[in-house]
């Protein structure tokens, strides 16, 4: 008989063997106190400050994003009871399309349940409505992205990462007349570099080309309204469909295409992902919609990011810690082996009261393990001194390379009991060196 | 050059031409109300009462469920921040995910962005993790299902619906020792007819196969703790793998597998859906769970809701309209032709106040065109009798065939105004015959 149990275990040992086995860190974050939370781990709960987080700008926590979703929740009920089409559109959704639309200046938005059904379903289907289209896709693309162009069926070419030398090749290569879809991202996320969006939209109208660009690194945080890194360079309307994210920056749930009117209602008749699944909540909806909102109008959380960020890669530098250089707000600093990137973390979290979780193969290629830090508005100086002072101390009992010699503290002061929580529940609890 | 706008709009009136072009009600739904709801139509709001929402319990409008939403954003704030394994894991989904292995008698649930992508990545990682594995797949299964078979990339057999003859031949022809995956829905969501559940599991246990169960339009509803027909038919330990949604009986958003923790365990570590995916907010967790935990120990729900189902069942027939037969909560009302299931369905909100979504190619086979009716708990005796009256009078407005003369009244009266929105607006509004 066929040993179904000990075929799963196989794989999880496996990956154990491997260094890649998961353990979830077990978190409760706390409104209002944000990059504070707490850490439900194996000896109880304990105070830790968060450096690695995808709500960049904390609006996950902001009072009017947190206000809207419970206005939403007791007027209109905590579900949205059905699919789009079978009595779950609601309102709130309407109006978060059309806040999106606005957003990208785009005809029209379609809202997906995740940034991750919007590019696997989205790409599929716009390939699928396009007769033998080829698709190009940069090499470093999400997971969801390629598997839109697998489930797309149709002919593919990679081009190497933000080459646009290669790209060219590949699209004079083809014919003429075949449609042709470019699909790339704006901020690739673990390495923390742009795209030559410009060159790009060049090249496409040269090759006559549909351009589809994922910035779900980018809303909220760059462009004079959020819209992304094609509004910052201001070049948006040269994308024929943009893909985001409520998830990240919106610091809710959700992702979404904008483009044409005729391309979203292409894609909102025909991909399954969109059609066969229950619709997002109105309250997430209108809690996406008031995060957009906001920071359409409001910059002051871009602008203490860029701070928060510079100062974190200027304090981590100067104490000797090989940050990989980045032009965005994503902060990876190299490793280079999955065990010594697991033991780091391991010991920043246990030692140290900071949660940076280890970034191993297969999201980034094996030898260039990481620790991939996200500066918020909410890390403010003191909480900048800590880690580096902390991941000094840690680069020294792993005995990993410091680039040079940094200021002579041993004994990093650590904030997590200054910043909100009690210092006999901290002191207990981290090492105080 | 190639004209992509025209490849999207052709793709449009394509749908149009057939019958199959989707326009959304836009719905306002009231908590305290349902299933009164405002619609947003092209004249403006309108008062009706929603019959066709998956909301099958009416839980999403359950103060308990509101209250835990509401709680948990004020606490944690509105999104979770990160995927599961960067940050993203938050206490209020690990408390979800052992109400779920508890509500099943599992050793451990895994909790997905959606039923959609627990069915599709669930299924293709299950499959790929067993070696040389061949998929028993029934002929009706969900659109997610379906995908998630063609994302294994491994062999399947199609079983036609429901029938274990069918299915036992395809198993016999199978080598012994091959891994074989059984994956089957419990209620089929558009017929409302029930899988042989008792004698699939002999087949799995005879032939040694694995069984996955889709239970997404049972949950809630049905067992004496609303674990679904395996629990009601007293079989749960027999399913190996038991897939569930949070956005139907339970009200809110998201979905789930349980099963044996290697099971499990294996498919948190390789499923692409599931890793590279930002989590469920807390918010969503945490109503999540309220659901669950009140569906539990109260009765209450599931008696009225198969009162209302009776009563609904009873009140259709009774006036000749072509109910389909079925063993469940879905009341299906036969058509046959899509253009007419449109045209019902549009006299039934502009003329009645009452929207019933038409159910068309290719959710349901060509020919098959119905009207998909799901009384709740909330559906009284009033809204079912002006149901039964307002079908009547479309019916004769279509000459679509009645089974045999009804009760004399043609003049049905509105309830929409009675319960609870004011006859003015209403009587504006809404023919009142």
């Amino acid at each position: 008989m066929f040993d179904y149990i000990s075929s799963f275990e196989h794989a999880i040992s496996a990956l154990k063997h491997e260094q890649r086995y998961r353990v979830f860190v077990d978190l409760e974050r706390r409104a209002g106190q944000f990059p504070h939370a707490i850490w439900n781990g194996p000896d109880g709960r304990r105070d830790v400050v968060v450096w690695c987080s995808n709500d960049y700008l904390g609006m996950g926590q902001h009072p009017k994003v947190i206000e809207a979703m419970c206005r939403a929740a007791r007027s209109m009920g905590a579900g949205a009871g059905g699919t789009r089409n079978i009595s779950g559109t609601n309102r709130a959704l309407v109006q978060l399309e059309a806040e999106i639309a606005d957003l990208h200046c785009k005809q029209a938005a379609l809202v997906f349940t995740s940034g991750y059904v919007s590019n696997q379903t989205g790409i599929a289907t716009l390939a699928r409505l396009l007769p033998d289209c080829l698709i190009l896709s940069d090499a470093l693309n999400h997971n969801s992205m390629i598997e839109g162009v697998r489930a797309a069926g149709c002919a593919k070419e990679i081009w190497r990462h933000n080459d646009v030398e290669h790209l060219e090749q590949l699209l004079s290569r083809a014919a003429p007349g075949r449609p042709k879809l470019i699909v790339f991202e704006s901020v690739y996320s673990m390495d923390g570099d742009v795209a030559p969006i410009k060159q790009i939209c060049d090249l496409a109208d040269r090759y006559e080309a549909m351009t589809y660009l994922d910035e779900v690194h980018a809303v909220g945080m760059y462009g004079p309204r959020g819209a992304g890194i094609a509004e910052r360079d201001g070049i948006m309307d040269r994308i024929d469909i943009v893909e985001g994210t409520l998830a990240k920056a919106f610091g809710t749930l959700g992702g979404y295409i904008a483009g044409r009117s005729a391309v979203i209602d292409a894609v909102r008749s025909h991909a399954p992902g969109f059609i066969f699944t229950t619709a997002l909540p109105p309250a997430v909806a209108a809690a996406a919609t008031a995060s957009i909102a906001h920071l359409k109008a409001s910059h002051c959380e871009r602008v203490a990011q860029r701070m928060s960020v510079a100062a974190t890669k200027s304090a981590l530098r100067k104490a000797g810690l090989p940050v990989m250089p980045t032009e965005t707000h994503i902060v990876p600093v190299m490793v280079g082996d999955p065990e010594l990137c697991r033991q780091a973390s391991d010991l920043l979290l246990d030692q140290c009261g900071i949660y940076i979780q280890p970034i191993n193969y297969p999201t980034v290629p094996k030898g260039t393990e990481r620790l991939r830090i996200t500066p918020t508005p909410a890390h403010d100086a003191r909480l900048v001194e800590q880690l580096a002072d902390s991941m000094v101390w840690v680069w020294r009992q792993l005995g990993l390379p410091l680039t040079k010699r940094h200021r002579p503290l041993d004994r990093p002061e650590l904030t997590v009991a200054a910043a909100g929580y009690s210092a006999a529940s901290a002191s207990s609890r981290i090492r105080t060196f």
